[in-house]
């Protein structure tokens, strides 16, 4: 029997990928659908693309728990604590693509969010979601905080280097781009076609709230506290985060021990494609995929590693790493429903 | 057993297309490819974005026949006659995305493609491989004459009207903007990026190949000779392509009659969407799916029809028809293989 | 001394556009702005890229009827009227961007924009401008109807044919292609960037308010009623209209007449540029300038003239005709201040 | 009497350039231009947008050079030191917009181009020409080398930082990311229109040719050896760089500090133009023009300033900047024909 599978928010730009991947997804149906400012409309409606696929009804957030195993909230941050607590009591798996869980200190959360954790028991029950790092912890947990979109591809960058010690914790820098859909479906000036097409800017230098999320994972695997410098950048593309994560060397290390590191930390991941020496990580080749790829980079004039990741924002950097724990905590294989081909052009 | 598959030309585009949808095909899988320029390489190696999904080598056409029970050719016009040829002879079935077999009238050939047919009874045992309009002969046929991209959309847009005898077959124009991936994988001045990005023009204007494929179409539904105006246009994306579509409407022919003949025409085809009225069809909703989504509009001042489509053009126009194709001639249900949810953005 | 401008709606994409031409006009200052939304405000607040260049405040409509020789009013529809009769009063020449002078028939003004003429005498004295078919008329007169975008492109590529004879006046189709500046700086779902990047789409299809005035250009040149058929498409390019226009020839009528009477028609115009036969207009050619680029084709075996044109919808489609109508009233030469070279890239 | 100005590589895309803002240079004319793939065409049939503006015929450079008072070089590296002896000993001025003048130190040149210098006495005195940093030795000079497009923003980012010692020169790191016509106008597969749209990539990681030559210049300017990691990324966009720059703060170096000293040092400069706290550097804002707009922000968390610049890598990254040069170098106003409005979409 399939897994139930509910969706809160679905006609947001997360909530219409899990959607399209879901469909598919040999062990999981959907079984309700929920959104705010659609309810009563088909999805088709809202997404002409899904017509004849989805052509299912928006519900009321309860409907959508009661007839779900597993609840999907793709909502804007501060709505989902309350939500987590109603699946948590009807007994339901729960997956956040919200911010609501993904900060373990509620100081953190205070400063960046300007929130608070309501319950903070289920915040200590609540799992941070990245599995090719913390793949354990997920298995068998009930309450996900699923990853940001930066706070995926970033640390996937760095994570063998900075784990195994090779490079110094200090001065990391992290310079995203991401595509446009980052910002979600809502218009705005500066998601107006004419104003952001052949434009490219940063936007939240230095202050973006993806910094603390990206820290938290780095200092975990460091074992101590790594604080960085994120600028993030808007491209003039629908999909995909490259982020150039730049790290100081430690002395003596060397291209050769950098590359044994990732090939040995990686060498099991799916979904983690490293690149040989020479190629260029692009968005271009891992679009509507859950792919991460990872090209690695030694400046050795000034010792230093350039790793370049390459996500789609809306699947590895949301819906498809969504799915990709639901498969962790119901059992399934990882890839279930994951294995898409990204197109060639 | 799985159809054993074999692409010829795999790294052209609609040869890289064919690898992406029948790596998730159910029942068919990859014997073999083949390529003049990549012999020896990987596929991977050309397109990236196919990594640890196909790795497999370019090898010679001799191997890939040899290999596989079907045959796809995408090759540049005017190689697949004798390669078709072989196959028929080897017991293989064989679609060509080439336009070798496509036209049935040898003059024809002969001025739009300069050409002749080699073999004049295997032509005549070939056939025209457009589903919607001609499924029954396709059944039980090993040569395929798959159409062209713009020979798709056109002619299914303009198919209920022609055929009814709703509107005139004299003066029907066909104004149709195709996607970049039309014109392939070889660098060009013309699609030199900077010189076609923000750009828009028309090509071939009244001279391009396409025009007696799709009148050939057209005079097979409506039984006399149908001329056409057919003018393309090159659109700054790299998929899809959009045909409006002008036929007068016969004399006290109503908006009604045109949509119920339609509903009619297409009630029982999963890849047609007919679109409700006052919604315009959008290759943003096609997008790398074997769909075909048609908009009515009628100029009830000048007594026009305008049929607007949008397809694929390398899915619904190139790979995603061959393989409906495949479908077809293997006993498979049709969809089979082909039910990709286009993405909403 | 220099000619005061001023503009009322600089904040719109029209009106931005005419400061950005105004600002190195050697005849004209611009002497105010206003703008509803953003008054106190400087343009360069609105628009960075004028910063140092235009740092004026948006101030009121009459604080600029008071400061100018002539008024461009770049307003939504309907609101010109009133504003024209004030400036008129005030003795100042005033050049209407907007739809509320353009349609000489009162009931067409009613059936398509659903409004009336307030003051018909106002409306005997305006004059249609578009200087290439109408330039003798626009001599002397202070109230101009600056022509929309769709309304300028499609008319120029017709009018020596239409204007000879040498085509029927029935069947005239008109298939449009714009980029997204047309319509206008508010965001909204359908100018959202990830849902028109890569889509294309046809809208308003037979329906669009610009239809009566080419009609009624047409029927001016054609001397009898011109009935046509009008579909826009929405092109994911900042800036651009692409019209390629179909019209039947007249028995015996050959290519080289049309091209004759083409030159013929256009020698003088320094803004039409006739392309050679066997090139293909691009809106890539015209960018930015004032241009109307036109080629044309005949289909031999359907009997058709196919012409095509080319403008900037901002430039020759708003701001930079309703300069070029300034330079004619205020008896500049014509090309004053729009000798803007395309960029080739 | 206006300066004759000679154009070799004028088919190029920084000659193309060049030609589109000499064409409206008050005090400049284009005496005659030559082209080694199209000697004999009219550049207006390589560039259809110049049509009628532009309709010189390519001639031989010797032609040029005899013609012109100065002469601009738009040549592949390695090509303009004989050329340069040339117009030396006829006593012409010869800006240089290739590399081979460009770094003074022969090892790098050879490290970095493989090349060498042919004429040391020449190279002595030929000036590199970044007028903001280096204005008074280009002065009365014969010689230029026009800087790079990547060497013309991260310097001008980095400058007034470096100068006053405000940041450690250790560790700075440059982020950028070009439009696309920086790699010219050759087609390849890697600007092939489908595989550059909506990708996005890295390239020549901490190897890229510009490194050495944005080396030289901060190093000048602090008066030590100054090393950094620099980046370059294709943007999938015609015209742009955008370089985002991380330097440390030397110990208690303040924010207001930082900005008054950009304020300081930029003060008369016309093309740089400083954003206001809390605004974003795009390249929307400066296509076309030769303006260098900066952001600067300070992450308080890391103790880093990150400052942004945007050029257009075609204007103040090539063809403007030689133009600014030409106007230093023949005492005119350096912004003469240069006060291009950069369109606000």
């Amino acid at each position: 029997m399939k897994i139930k599978v509910g969706i809160i928010g679905a006609t947001g730009y997360a909530g219409a990928e899990l959607v399209r991947i879901l469909l598919t997804h040999p062990q999981a149906e959907i079984a309700a659908i929920s959104s705010v400012s659609f309810e009563g409309k088909k999805l088709s409606e809202v997404y002409p693309s899904y017509k004849t696929l989805c052509d299912m009804e928006c519900k009321t957030q309860d409907e959508v728990v009661e007839k779900s195993d597993v609840i999907f909230a793709a909502l804007p941050h501060g709505l989902s604590q309350e939500l987590a607590a109603q699946c948590d009591k009807a007994g339901k798996a729960f997956i956040d693509l919200g911010a609501d869980f993904r900060l373990e200190n509620e100081d953190d959360y205070k400063e960046w969010y300007n929130g608070e954790f309501l319950d903070k028991e289920l915040h200590q029950r609540a799992v941070y979601g990245l599995p090719e790092l913390f793949r354990d912890n997920i298995k068998g947990k009930k309450v996900i905080a699923n990853p940001g979109c930066y706070t995926t591809g970033a640390p996937l960058a760095l994570a063998p280097a900075v784990k195994s010690g090779l490079v110094k914790t200090e001065g990391i820098i992290v310079d995203s781009k991401s595509g446009v859909t980052g910002a979600g479906r809502k218009p705005s000036q500066s998601n107006h076609y004419p104003e952001l097409n052949e434009g490219f800017h940063a936007y939240k230098v230095a202050s973006h709230r993806h910094t603390p999320e990206i820290e938290q994972t780095l200092s975990k695997l460091s074992g101590k506290k790594v604080t960085i410098t994120f600028v993030p950048h808007l491209l003039p593309v629908n999909r995909g985060i490259l982020s150039t994560c730049y790290a100081r060397l430690n002395d003596g290390v060397t291209k050769e021990q950098i590359r044994t590191e990732y090939e040995k930390f990686y060498k099991d991941e799916f979904f983690i494609r490293l690149l040989p020496d020479g190629q260029n990580t692009d968005i271009h080749n891992i679009k509507y995929s859950n792919f991460c790829d990872i090209s690695l980079h030694i400046d050795t004039r000034t010792n230093t590693l350039v790793a370049i990741s390459a996500i789609d924002n809306m699947v590895k950097g949301a819906a498809g790493q969504a799915i990709q724990n639901m498969n962790i905590i119901f059992g399934l294989d990882e890839t279930t429903g994951l294995v898409i081909v990204p197109p060639a052009f």
